[in-house]
């Protein structure tokens, strides 16, 4: 049988699934930890590519991977969560390994597809991705093409500056979206502020993370509040900025911080409906949540590919 | 003969040319102030048309008008500059006095269309392009096409947050770019900073414009400089982020406020710089100025036409 490989590389597990290419319906799926004493990243996906497919022919590979990605030459430039990726020559690699197409592209860009073409966004012509995790990743649907610009380094949407001289991104600079919404920035910020003395029922929580700060502030903590306030403030703002910019039909969000429900979107629509210049913005728009899960990284893949194949 | 019609319409001024269908030369060209007593703006234009048009056949029409437009239903949303163009159903009016295609789009938009067809963006797939003047009009070229988004209100990128609680807009929201960085942001700064009891060689000047600030900061006027240090600092965070949401090869700058050169460009490119996530973004990156002059706008409504009659 033919199949088509298909590939979700992230800095804890490497996915990868094979299609059969008549039919599109699905073969054979795996995963594995990215990192392993003695075995190299690539090693490893290669190994487990060639696992999965068995058997069968291996027709075309498509994979998505976290970080900035030079798409026109298949590099790598700065993937900050597998070690050694960084202007890593991976499409190459891989063409030389297998004799077969070879497609890449970023992992949030990757579950706008897969969003757009299996899951909430569905018939949409226009829409934003942004997913809200430790980082915020994000990708773009213009006129039902993927937004990957000159380079494809488009729609990194969590590095915008929107508090000039605000709180430090994962990425250096300051003020980013990223910095102010992330999941991380929730975190930062309750240390912060309990750092300075604020009263909260978090202080002897001996590690912080995500479930906790939402369980306090649930049960009325203030500064828990607060911070999933100030969070989605600026996600609102950093929306009401997409909108001008993109003016899409439909805004899907995923990832874990979106758990926590109103507490976040609650300040994000004020400040939303707040920044908007006018209304037709929001008129005929769609504000909804991902519907795939954990294969969302795959069916990108496999997205990917069928646009690419055909 | 047969004509193609396409017009720019302002809020001083109305201009409109004839092109031959055939073979794309000019034919005729005419402007008209767009207010006058006793005659609406509509009157206006269609009689112009009309004139320029003179015996020969119209085949087509496109024009650009400033504001909120509703591509689709090809309503003016609100045009500020033009009094009584409020849900102005503009298109359905002249079809049913003109019986041709109408194609409208929004002035920056055209302006970037024209840029990236005939101007300094020339062979470029994405192309961003700003105009830097009472306000900032911008339009934006995706993978070879203009972005219009899901009801063609894309591509405001001067009424983009980039300073929460910033100055106040001409839209009536605070921070906007066009509220940094526009002309009328440098000098409502130097006014503000002025009635703060600064000293300035500007303080006795009657009428504060471009050009006495541009001239007092060439002379060493310190709040001159600033005001344009300002402008170009936040015009420079704005660039940064439109270079990680697009990614484009090419930044065209037009609008009378890049006339003040250096002054701005120094701070812009200093904050660009220091705004970027990562260096590919500038790598293969043009930042110059628009080449068409006052017939941007005909030039823009042109391609327009082209672009949709074949």
């Amino acid at each position: 049988m033919d199949v088509y490989i298909v590939s979700d590389i992230g800095g804890t597990q490497i996915r990868v699934a094979a299609y059969d290419s008549r039919n599109i319906e699905l073969v054979n799926q795996k995963k594995i930890p990215t990192q392993a004493q003695g075995q190299l990243p690539i090693e490893r996906l290669i190994a487990l590519i060639e696992g999965v497919a068995g058997i069968h022919t291996i027709k075309a590979i498509a994979f998505g991977v976290p970080g900035f990605l030079d798409l026109k030459n298949g590099i790598i430039l700065k993937a900050p969560n597998v070690s050694g990726w960084t202007n890593y020559p991976i499409v190459q690699i891989l063409v030389e390994k297998f004799h077969v197409p070879i497609f890449m592209n970023n992992d949030a860009n990757l579950a706008a597809l897969a969003e757009w073409k299996y899951g909430a966004g569905i018939g949409h012509k226009n829409l934003l991705y942004l997913t809200i995790s430790t980082g915020i990743g994000s990708g773009v649907i213009v006129n039902e093409s993927l937004l990957e610009g000159a380079d494809g380094i488009a729609a990194e949407l969590g590095h915008i500056t929107l508090l000039p001289d605000g709180p430090l991104c994962g990425c250096g600079h300051r003020g980013h979206l990223e910095a102010l919404s992330s999941g991380t920035a929730i975190r930062n910020y309750v240390i912060e502020q309990l750092n300075n003395g604020r009263d909260s029922m978090l202080i002897n929580t001996p590690v912080l993370d995500g479930n906790n700060i939402v369980q306090a502030a649930q049960n009325g903590d203030l500064l828990a509040i607060e911070a999933y306030q100030r969070a989605g403030k600026y996600l609102g703002i950093a929306i009401a900025n997409f909108l001008h910019i993109f003016n899409p039909s439909i805004v899907v969000l995923g990832g874990g911080v979106i758990q926590a429900g109103e507490l976040l979107f609650s300040p994000m629509n004020s400040s939303l409906l707040e920044s908007i210049a006018i209304e037709e913005y929001i008129q005929n728009l769609t504000i909804t949540t991902a519907t795939l899960g954990d294969d969302v990284g795959l069916r990108g893949a496999l997205a990917l590919l069928l646009l690419n194949i055909s």
